[in-house]
């Protein structure tokens, strides 16, 4: 905890079985012209939609909608969204779904009120925000991405074939509240449901893998990924345990509102690998990041290797006595592959459309990012996704 | 995590050895009129009030001061600094110091604007303000209370002999900022650096040993005792180890600033028993709390065997193999006193100036709260004080 930092996230929860209530206590706060945005239905089907719309029209709302946002939100969606917005001169911008709609709609709102084009700004030039930023609230129906506590935001150029995040520093990006209903992510198709978990824990192990200090935000990450590994052996089982996915909704949220980075550096490689899977592939994210993941810890391992040591001792209770580090670490890396197994985590990019032609390509997509113990050559993010073919 | 619950913590942390340049980025933002609050005098002799003044100066502020405040801020010093920040038409208030004195701010900020007397509104009635709070920012020079990212106060009745704390429902009666630099805690001595640490470990017990519910948050708890446990070992043995304060310093934040306690029931009894030894015997706090504690777990650790059983395994590493679950939750108790005399805490209430005389005094100002294991009758309170004798 060596290093000079500032944390602040003023982002309200409600979180419960009874939480949509509170949209009543929020949406009082905000002016008339609301934008509802949405993916593609499933909230019409499940009742949420009509629920919501009860609610704004108890609120007096004037409403016009978004809808259709995919699950890889892309450009020509955000120039349609802003358009959407303008026309209504939004006040407010309310996002249900899950971590896409959440992204997507905070580049709604730094987009609304900017004359500059978003993608240049943001997504290519990393710039933040010179305009009036519109108030967002979330009421989040899948989990994973911890978009609805945070400041990030991805988008796809299905172009250029580019799949960009941007963290946004300034504050006034992240939801003013989100409501977080348990309730509501049972209904998601076992698929999604453990491709959200291994996003979840794939977002802490990027933050975990860096740095040699020894500080205070890894002890936090080991406990939430105990919980996680814990909550995810009931859930896969039972995906109807409220208590098992109350937690796994609750981690996901603390898992990246910048909390476990505190006072460290960072990684984000198997994200890096990932997003360019899925912009080649466009398959779920959190498969993208567990189809590469093992390949690419297993490469690092040398080069972190006190770090994959602690890793496999305080998270999967692997007994270091009378073996060596190398086996400890590889032991523990074992342990996080049998339980990918046994969720139903896709292993391998091929079983999400990629292939061996295609590598070139996802290459040319990936950013290396310093943070991690190595920084990757070419070549080896060519090896790693031969690995995860 | 089964229950309906609220988070929202707005407080701006600025972290670091560099952190107090921070206040010229936050004094712009408030009025004119400051109220600069501290203890006994030692941040004139630490260079931390000059520092803190030239800044106030720099920003034009206009200051008056409420020096004095003592560990366990009084009922009368309250009344004086009301009228101090009245007389002064204070804008702001600037608490520079440890819990206490973060504590008493909070408790003049929502006084200053309150016709009613606020020790029977606050303390005793536990109403919540319905007048103009005063924005308060902290730069924090003790760590322990998590008074620096909470809505608590505590302050204490002499007369009475009530110590009373009661954290708000309000978020606007957190700081609006706070400055973490854990150099600040350098000078501070082995005794008050020590009782420091066992608050913060018995905040997160208190919020750990309540329910019988596996959720998120006792797992996060487990890592930030094992970070606690860690960096409180370097500390003792090398008070100067900057990397251990801060992670002391960092922890302390957490463990108290509602996170850990979402989704469960909580405890408190200890700092029931031990704000009633603190009231009759005006030790540090931490130290009432270290000298309570053990006898207070041994008596209910039959009614939370699996908890104990729990805390003993994933906090303490002890191995559970061939032993009844009363053998393992008992080998974690001894691995906490072994750690606890390791420190240098007080383990007798004795060693604090309290006596046999004082027992049904200390009972008497005992509140008896529900939310641990076992509500504890009269005569268990009793029972716990002379086996803390």
């Amino acid at each position: 905890m060596l290093g000079n930092f500032s944390y602040c996230n003023p982002t309200k929860l409600y979180f419960g079985d009874k939480s949509l209530q509170y949209l009543n206590t929020e949406l009082p706060k905000y002016g008339k012209n609301v934008v509802l945005i949405y993916g593609g239905g499933s909230i019409k089907k499940n009742g949420i939609y009509d629920d919501v719309i009860r609610i704004l029209k108890d609120n007096d709302k004037n409403v016009a909608e978004i809808s259709g946002v995919m699950p890889n939100p892309t450009l020509p969606k955000l120039y349609e969204g802003i358009e959407i917005a303008r026309n209504h001169q939004a006040d407010f911008l309310l996002a249900v779904g899950g971590g896409s709609v959440c992204d997507y709609a905070k580049a709604v709102a730094v987009s609304v009120h900017c004359k500059q084009d978003p993608w240049e700004k943001y997504f290519l030039r990393f710039e933040e925000p010179d305009c009036e930023i519109l108030p967002l609230g979330c009421v989040l129906t899948m989990v994973g991405t911890g978009s609805e506590m945070n400041a990030g935001s991805v988008i796809t150029n299905p172009e250029s074939k580019q799949k960009i995040g941007h963290v946004f520093a300034d504050e006034e990006v992240m939801p003013r509240f989100s409501i977080l209903n348990p309730k509501y992510t049972l209904t998601l198709p076992h698929y999604q449901m453990v491709a959200g978990i291994y996003d979840i824990f794939n977002h802490i192990c990027e933050q975990y893998f860096s740095g040699e200090d020894d500080n205070t935000s890894d002890y936090i990450s080991e406990g939430l990924m105990r919980s996680l590994l814990h909550s995810s052996r009931i859930a896969n089982k039972n995906p109807q345990d409220y208590e098992a996915r109350s937690n796994i909704m609750w981690t996901a949220t603390w898992a990246l509102n910048t909390l476990i980075a505190k006072g460290k550096s960072e990684d984000w490689m198997v994200h890096m690998l990932g997003q360019a899977v899925g912009a080649y592939t466009d398959a779920t994210h959190g498969m993208t990041l567990a189809a590469v993941s093992l390949p690419y810890y297993r490469h690092i391992l040398p080069y972190g290797l006190q770090k994959f040591k602690r890793f496999a001792v305080n998270v999967w209770d692997v007994n270091p006595a009378g073996k060596t580090d190398e086996q400890v670490a590889q032991e523990g890396l074992a342990a996080m592959e049998a339980w990918m197994q046994e969720i139903g985590l896709v292993m391998h990019i091929t079983e999400l459309g990629a292939n061996a032609d295609m590598l070139e390509g996802i290459a040319d997509a990936t950013f290396i990012l310093d943070g991690g113990y190595k920084v990757l050559s070419r070549d080896e993010v060519i090896q790693i996704l031969k690995e995860s073919l």
